[in-house]
């Protein structure tokens, strides 16, 4: 019989039904039952929204710590960051502060900003902390990271001369930028922003007109806060000679990747990137026996970013297999076999519209581990002969 | 990497989506692309409706004899049996002589007759054949064998001493059963009637009741259908001594199953069970790796007679895994594991419902069992370390 020493769950999450940290429990619970005696490892993988630190809390271990920042609305709320055990290296979930969440009923991507965002910053920046992750996504904002680099000392200045917080609705007032008053720690701390879609800071397929709308903004909204980033570009390119308009990812969370990159000493990079780099996937790898991955949908159209894509071309190199739990199976997968995935299976237990099915995921999920777990333990037992 | 020299396919069909046959080529060319020198033995399971010969002949070979017979209205249609290599053991399909296919818009269960059904046997014993599979299902007759019986020479009278071919309109009339003239060489000859169904003749729950509906009777029709049969099992007692009334399953394809009964050396089977003794289940399953089964849906609910566990059972004796790939899981599944089950996949890739997803059955089937391969190939690389 095959012996399982070692299975690292590193699943993304179900959209809609389970989160990443709900499926590796259901897994292990599982496969504790057919080998006891297994190491599991779970790296439930993030994507930058929120849960992103009780991820790496779930894999890395380390101090979660409440703060009072800034919410939406400049308003006080509890938040939270994430200091790995390293110490060195701390994760913001920006949503815990400028997230949709917060902002309730009130939401309006005009009035809200990130200025909680760089409080956060400056929390974690005392600890002595060189790296900091920051999850983008469930942002309420469409500062494009202004008041985030306001609480960061970036002063920002009228036609008048007054120094202001912009927001989404006011960044267009921005005649001046000073960094004089910048926070020196800030050049001794990588950040790295965990960021899932390729959004350009601006138009049609920008950050006002794909992400506003569900912030609360209507079409003239949409309009103004689409032409206030474009202002807010040229002032970043005048002031600090970085040319943000074209690079993909600039439009994630209200054009927080274009902040990121503009007033931090920081990358954009695939939340399931940053999460393997992190925990060390690929020292996990050494000596596991098997992966098991998973996600929402599964298909060869979008393979850049994926979860499932993104561990099995790791295990790939390391020989180790990986098996795809998912959602659902679009048609051609044979791209996903090709980059690592050794088999796929669906947790779909009958035919059932998705109204229905999700209500059964997690059943379904513990259903198809099960049977995989058999079918590891009981179909070898001819192996040695 | 583990070797597999011979698996095993013994699916039930999927109603109303795949064959048993369908499946098999479907499995069967799957593992071929991953263990191409596998030998793969071929079992589709048959329930005794139509397709049984079929499923017969796939799985030991034969020779499929056309005839010409009487169909359900006294026509003459084109029919057939197979003789097996054996050349002793012949399987007929009674829906090929009196199908509900064959009395197309006319269906009418009150005149419908197995006539054809007793002259295909005629045809069989021509050939010295010794046992005689019968395959009861998709019957549009309600006779209770009466035709298959007046076939072969067995006599039925009226009250004015006439003789007459009762159908399940005319039973009621019977006063009087001859059995002078019934064909000698029935006596040497077995017949074991598949049936899956456990109906008495008569009753609520029996022939007319439960099937005559959808060959056509009105409820009235039902009523006067089902008081025939009681009448006909009286008779049968009084001329034969063959108390058929509270035999389950003698209610079978329109009380053929009591026809069977009474008028020949017969047992009532499960398909499975008949297609598994007859393929010689026990000895294939000598030296095989592995064995995939499968039904359109699985639960634990009704165990005997279905073909999962059928398979399972023999397989579990001989310490061979079973896989069940289905197009529905129901909820509590554990039994079907300590009857042998190794592991149990749904097919369903995505959640759809089942008429959009019947659509897909074959190539979400592929998908299941390439899967399944690909576990069974890829995650076994430290077996043996």
């Amino acid at each position: 019989m095959l012996k399982m020493k070692k299975i690292i769950l590193a699943p993304d999450s179900f959209k809609g039904t389970m989160s990443a940290i709900t499926i590796c429990g259901i897994a292990e619970r599982v496969i504790k039952r057919f080998f006891p005696d297994a190491e599991i490892i779970n790296v439930p993988i993030a994507d930058g929204g929120e849960g992103t630190c009780d991820c790496f809390f779930e894999a890395l271990g380390g101090e979660k710590i409440d703060v009072k920042v800034s919410g939406p609305f400049f308003e006080k709320v509890d938040s939270f960051y994430l200091l790995l055990p390293d110490k060195k290296t701390a994760v913001i979930e920006m949503s815990a502060a400028a997230g949709l969440p917060l902002a309730g009923d009130k939401k309006n991507p005009a009035i809200t900003t990130t200025f909680g965002v760089g409080e956060l910053i400056l929390h974690v920046l005392k600890k002595g902390v060189k790296k900091i992750i920051l999850g983008l996504g469930g942002s309420a904002t469409n500062d494009g990271g202004a008041g985030m680099a306001a609480a960061l000392g970036i002063k920002f200045f009228d036609n008048e001369g007054k120094d202001f917080i912009p927001t989404g609705g006011t960044l267009e007032k921005i005649t001046k930028i000073d960094f004089s008053d910048k926070l020196k720690q800030l050049d001794d701390c990588a950040f790295i922003a965990m960021c899932d879609v390729n959004n350009p800071i601006c138009g049609t397929n920008g950050a006002a007109y794909i992400f506003a709308p569900q912030k609360g903004a209507d079409p003239e909204m949409v309009k103004t806060l689409d032409e206030n980033l474009l202002h807010f570009s040229k002032i970043i390119l005048a002031y600090t000679g970085k040319d943000i308009l074209n690079i993909p990812g600039t439009g994630a969370a209200g054009g927080m990747g274009a902040g990121v990159l503009a007033f931090l000493t920081g990358e954009l990079k695939s939340g399931i990137e940053t999460v393997l780099d992190t925990v060390g996937f690929d020292e996990l790898l050494e000596g596991a026996d098997l992966v098991i991955t998973g996600e929402g949908r599964i298909d060869s159209q979008s393979l850049s970013g994926k979860a499932v894509i993104g561990v099995a071309r790791r295990a790939k190199k390391k020989n180790v297999p990986v098996v795809a739990v998912c959602g659902g199976i679009e048609d051609d997968i044979m791209e996903v076999y090709n980059e690592g995935v050794s088999a796929v299976f669906s947790i779909n237990r009958k035919p059932l519209p998705f109204s229905e099915a999700r209500l059964f995921s997690e059943k379904n999920l513990e259903l198809t581990i099960d049977s995989l777990m058999r079918v590891i333990k009981n179909i070898n037992k001819g192996d040695c002969r």
